[in-house]
């Protein structure tokens, strides 16, 4: 049986990352997701455990001592991180992963998962990200700014993923997200024992 | 404007890698095809200029001569080989080409277009392989030991291409290829310049 694929996918904040591996996980449900640990409070609508484990800090700071986040990081005051336990199994049992992570966490899992999918979803420009966030209505007049001049920091980082994916529209982006999971599970290097079998004389 | 893709396919006899590509084709018209020079008669329904290029031997050994040919190969006592002219061009504009080779033909390819999308076809098996040789009719016994002898070799170089797939069912054959294509125009490493255009602060 083939592994599993892990799906990572980073994008400046007000891309639209949220979405779109919402509407990729719905579409497809054969991809779990594999659910990050943070000390933020919820957005309206967020669920503990579907959407993020809200954690306080004494208990993120525990699991980071404890060696049970693949990755974590501190961004905006807040920790971030992504619980180690199941990834693994999972992977090894065939089922494909999807991470949502900042660029810092995404470095950090590569290290460790480096045939994993490292998607950057992009927005279609940052003019167009600034309209987007301000859409949002959520953030003030330097956030906002502080939060542009991260993009751009960030949209530096996506030469180090291995695929690009303009989010023009949510749908099409999910498609093209699928369509790089389809060609990644046809990988010579993820089958050589596939080719092995097939090529043996009857 | 992001180049083209240079698509090569190739796969044992038999395996259906010439109805696949013209699924593929016809479904996908934005795709252009490289014909093929070729010496072998034509079969029943081939066309000149679409199917092949049907050339006598003199005027194939003028080509490889004059160097018009990206690479050529003889194989069961016939020439077969890829015009070079237009594809450096057509890729430059932005057209994705596909060629169907042959396994030395496509080594050969991959030397001057090493980021050429290198798939390989596989049959389900060669038991099922021998089945629709035979089903084709078009082969006596001997031609058929020899067929399945060269398929399990060629197969042994499906590991020096980058994908694989499995011609199950026709259709699913041209999606899953249609996804590769996809994918590959996705690469970080075929848009540094979009990347670069999008993080320009506004």
């Amino acid at each position: 049986m083939n592994k599993g694929c892990l799906i990572v996918v980073s994008g400046p904040s007000g891309t639209g990352k949220g979405t779109v591996c919402a509407a990729l996980l719905a579409r497809y449900p054969q991809i779990a997701y594999s659910v990050s640990a943070t000390t933020r409070p919820p957005r309206p609508g967020e669920k503990e455990g579907v959407n993020y484990y809200f954690l306080d800090k004494p208990v993120f700071e525990k699991m980071i001592a404890d060696g049970e986040l693949l990755e974590w990081a501190e961004v905006f005051g807040n920790y971030y991180g992504t619980p180690f336990r199941k990834i693994q199994d999972r992977l090894a049992a065939g089922q494909d992963i999807l991470l949502e992570i900042d660029t810092q966490g995404a470095m950090s899992v590569k290290k460790r998962f480096p045939n994993g999918i490292f998607i950057f979803l992009l927005p279609p420009s940052l003019a167009e990200l600034e309209r987007r966030i301000r859409g949002r209505g959520q953030d003030d007049e330097e956030s906002i700014r502080r939060r542009l001049a991260a993009s751009a920091g960030e949209i530096a980082v996506a030469k180090e993923y291995r695929y690009v994916v303009v989010n023009e529209e949510v749908d099409r982006s999910v498609e093209t997200i699928w369509s790089i999971l389809t060609a990644e599970h046809c990988r010579v290097s993820r089958n050589a024992a596939l080719i092995e079998t097939i090529g043996q004389l009857p």
